[in-house]
């Protein structure tokens, strides 16, 4: 981030989750320059320090997250990863047609900057940061320009690409697509380190 | 195709539409050895010949073929290639949510075996062959296990690959792939001659 004068100051990143995509993400934004602390799901009364903090914790866990958290979240740029599939059938999300997980999101956390990222790229496309031989691309939606731009700048300075899909209605497709992806790799129809990769 | 003794029968596919999609997918089945015939909008009588029928027209064209051509499409293998935006806002598809475009031409003809494939390939890439270095991929879904890969073999005869994204339900998930992708370029953030490639 930089201020109106340009002078660079640190991007604080706090990332809720432990788990792979946790571990990357930190990795991505690390590497960029950005000051990451984590929040695990034992941590009940941390105090959130990140301007943007990235909710990289499976979809069923955010509502607890934004019962105790919802009120440090306010005014900060918030970051759902989730793709909220029905992991019983495989062969539907538990989202409401035409919603997403970050509407809902959103809904339940009217003061924040709900954003929409990382739920199309696997892991292991993060950690490599390519899928094949194209850099990874981070699929970024959201209503606020001035989040979404931090963000895109935060993933870049870590070394992968990433591209404004839109408005946070998008979320609809990007999940459809993280639902997609995810069924194709669990038929072995694609490798956990492939995926989509957009050629720009 | 092949009967039950391994000898080789040529496909028949019959085209509809006269456009780029319409052009690049003959090129492509063609390539692959199939017999291809084509029968166009001002053509409103025409005896449909292929075993596979590609709809390669908009959307808005799909109504008028099923109630003019719907008896002779009984029992034929009938291809989807629609995209059903609202191309006056480009921020939302005409049909409900958690539908598809496929599922209802498959309502509307019942006694065809309906498959959606080539929504998420733009024009260009069917053409070259190619999304930037991987090989265009063709995603292919639908309830009928043998219609799928009959044309996957085409497909794959042609030079492309072509992947079982599942059920026809999953055409939902391509549909919003095709429209994330459409509303990508329709923005400058990828070419007309780029899009998703499936790393495998």
């Amino acid at each position: 981030m930089a201020n109106p004068k340009g002078v660079h100051i640190m991007t604080n990143i706090t990332i809720f989750g432990s788990g792979n995509m946790a571990t990357a993400i930190n990795g991505v934004l690390s590497a960029g320059g950005a000051s990451v602390d984590h929040i695990s799901s034992s941590d009940t009364d941390s105090t959130v320090i990140g301007d943007i903090v990235v909710l990289a914790v499976p979809h069923p866990a955010l509502r607890e997250i934004t019962s105790r958290y919802g009120d440090q979240l306010a005014g900060k740029i918030v970051v759902d990863i989730t793709n909220p599939l029905d992991f019983e059938t495989f062969d539907s999300l538990v989202v409401p047609a035409g919603s997403s997980a970050a509407a809902e999101l959103a809904d339940q956390l009217p003061s924040s900057r709900v954003i929409k990222a990382f739920n199309t790229t696997f892991a292991s496309t993060l950690g490599a940061q390519s899928v094949g031989p194209h850099k990874t691309t981070v699929l970024v939606a959201g209503d606020d320009e001035e989040a979404k731009s931090a963000l895109i700048d935060a993933i870049k300075a870590g070394g992968l690409d990433a591209v404004d899909a839109g408005s946070l209605s998008r979320a609809t497709e990007l999940e459809a697509l993280g639902f997609l992806q995810v069924t194709l790799a669990a038929a072995n129809k694609i490798e956990w380190t492939g995926g989509f990769a957009l050629v720009r």
